[in-house]
């Protein structure tokens, strides 16, 4: 071959390298670029999957110290380290008081006034109830689940605040430790009355004479045992009133309610526990024959008004009952009058009452107020062959 | 140029660019390895970061949910939704009852029993206490802080397993419902009491005719209302042991008890809330009056032994009182006869009963179970001037 030959051949063969090369590098240089986008890809994945896990440890460590302080799996007995100890409601009462107002201070003042404590039957089967019926009463330890500071429990168990000392009304605004009355505004909120066992029925209670208002959380009931509970020769100190229940002149209803509660009747029916209307208005009398109304009201009517179904005078009268009866609810009539509201199985009652003590039911309509439907309430139905 | 220079340029040229491109192909293929490696780096990072999100999130999602179960900010009170309220002790008992051991079954049976209830000053001012005094006697809520099975509460607060039924006494070996029963054993574990206030000084409160056993956390105290709390013909069912509270024919010392009492006093004398050995004397003999063995210890008592200190025999038993009084802490001495243990004020005395129901007590010595000397310990000195 000549020269010329081999100058083509050997530029061919360069050609040929260098197309390969070219092509090598050029797919190489493709690669490397698409393994560098995934790179980046991956780093921002990365940081943002180094974000998120740093949020969830925050939300993790967060709710785990709200945890350790609401919750210690170890309490510790032998200081006075406060450890809160979690209980959980046994059950519900659904109480005739609908509301606060009205609900006797004391238990067993009103017979007629029935509650049916409907137990959590996933916690407590009926068979724990076996044996109670054969008691003429019980003990309720309950939660006072109205106070208004309520969340404080949550928030730190062992500082809620309350006030030391309440008024007594005996004292005329002189106050006394809360630990000396049976106010509901006490460190830990926990309730303590009896009640009238009625009958037992599944996972169900019936009570009478209650003074605890609907929705009320049980915590336990525990048998009357009168040679353990009631003790002889008890004695308390002059200024708590004795006589704070003092009864009216008389309870009398108007012409028209008898009507207006037959009408209310065919909604209220389903729900309640009396048989009838005319139980009802029975009821009625015998919760008003007790003067509901707050001491400051008795004397000072018109001073003490506030907005129908507001206000709390609990700390006001620093009330050592159990259970809640303020006379609040109230409004002025064009005559200047004070009616006075009482809602009792979801029937909002209106009555005057006056300066002779004379009480007059005048209407009754279905309450706006209550929450209705939404759980399944027990009825006189249920307990018809039970009761007397 | 002749071609010969021609084919060597070509040549140079040919094997510069092909050199340059091999280069070239090779730092890329660097780079792409290079990147390639970075890239199941990167993967590896976020495959790690992934699970490692997972893990947290799991982890806040489980002490969220632990969370919500044991606190709940806004809790519910239209339905049987469980809310878990944390209940945070006021006080505690230092009791003159070292152990469950002997403590009695009934409030006011032993009138000599004292306690201090000791309240956290942080938390109760004694303002809260004034005007207490005045009552003759007073509620105590506690907790049952002794159920082995307590740490549940914390677990499981809406939870809590529970036996339904437990046994009566009377039945022989016949089951009631829990709630028929003042058995500590439970959803929550909650005891009501009675004791004699005696009196109250700074943040302490002193009782006395206790049933409570030393170290009994305390969530509340009422003051004791005979016209709520004491209800004129109540009943219970006719296998309620009434009388389960046998008395002994006589309870004596041996002779041999004085002196080791005395040295014993020395160093128990300062932890203690009598003023004197004879006085401790008089108490012991209170204790033993009532028959405090369990009704298995009393019928077979060799059939029912157990080490000393240990062995509840609460749940065999089904003993419906508050307090925990069981025979248990026996032992058999070489005669055979039994060894029956008593544990007050950090003393353990040892006696044995007869036939006929004769105590005597034999011997005693200070307590080793007992812990002492970390807590500062309310003693008779504190209350000598207040004690009739």
């Amino acid at each position: 071959m000549d020269s010329r030959g081999y100058s083509i051949l050997t530029l061919a063969l360069a050609a040929v390298f260098s197309a390969s090369s070219a092509i090598s590098f050029y797919i190489c240089r493709k690669k490397w670029v698409e393994s560098d986008l995934k790179v980046k890809e991956l780093q921002k994945s990365l940081n943002s999957a180094l974000e998120k896990c740093a949020a969830e440890r925050q939300g993790r460590i967060r709710a785990q110290q709200a945890l350790r302080k609401a919750v210690v799996a170890q309490p510790k007995y032998d200081n006075l380290e406060t450890t809160a100890y979690p209980m959980a409601p046994i059950g519900i009462i659904q109480s005739c008081f609908s509301t606060r107002n009205g609900t006797p201070r004391q238990p067993l003042l009103v017979p007629l006034a029935r509650a049916c404590l409907v137990f959590d039957s996933a916690r407590v089967p009926p068979a724990s109830l076996e044996g109670l019926e054969e008691y003429s009463h019980c003990w309720i330890i309950y939660v006072f689940h109205l106070n208004t500071d309520l969340e404080k429990l949550w928030k730190h168990p062992s500082q809620s605040k309350f006030k030391a000392k309440v008024r007594v009304p005996r004292l005329k605004g002189g106050r006394m430790g809360v630990f000396a009355t049976r106010s509901p505004h006490r460190p830990c909120p926990i309730g303590l009355t009896v009640a009238k066992v009625e009958a037992v029925q599944g996972n169900m209670l019936l009570l009478s004479g209650v003074d605890l208002v609907d929705g009320t959380p049980v915590l336990d009931i525990k048998p009357y045992l009168p040679y353990c509970d009631s003790i002889e020769g008890a004695t308390v100190p002059k200024w708590v009133m004795v006589d704070s229940m003092l009864s009216v002149a008389s309870v009398s209803f108007s012409d028209d309610l008898s009507s207006s509660l037959v009408d209310c009747w065919k909604a209220a029916e389903k729900r309640s526990l009396y048989s009838s209307p005319n139980e009802i208005k029975t009821l009625v009398e015998q919760v008003l024959s007790w003067d509901i109304r707050s001491v400051s009201q008795r004397n000072k009517p018109h001073d003490t008004l506030t907005k129908f179904g507001n206000g709390d005078s609990t700390s006001d009268l620093g009330d050592f009952q159990d259970g809640e009866a303020y006379g609040n609810g109230t409004e002025v009539a064009a005559s200047g009058e004070i009616i006075y509201h009482l809602t009792l199985e979801g029937m909002d009652f209106s009555y005057k009452i006056d300066c002779n003590g004379n009480v007059i039911v005048e209407k009754v309509q279905l309450s706006s107020g209550i929450a209705s439907g939404n759980q399944k309430r027990c009825s006189y139905l249920m307990w018809k062959d039970r009761l007397n």
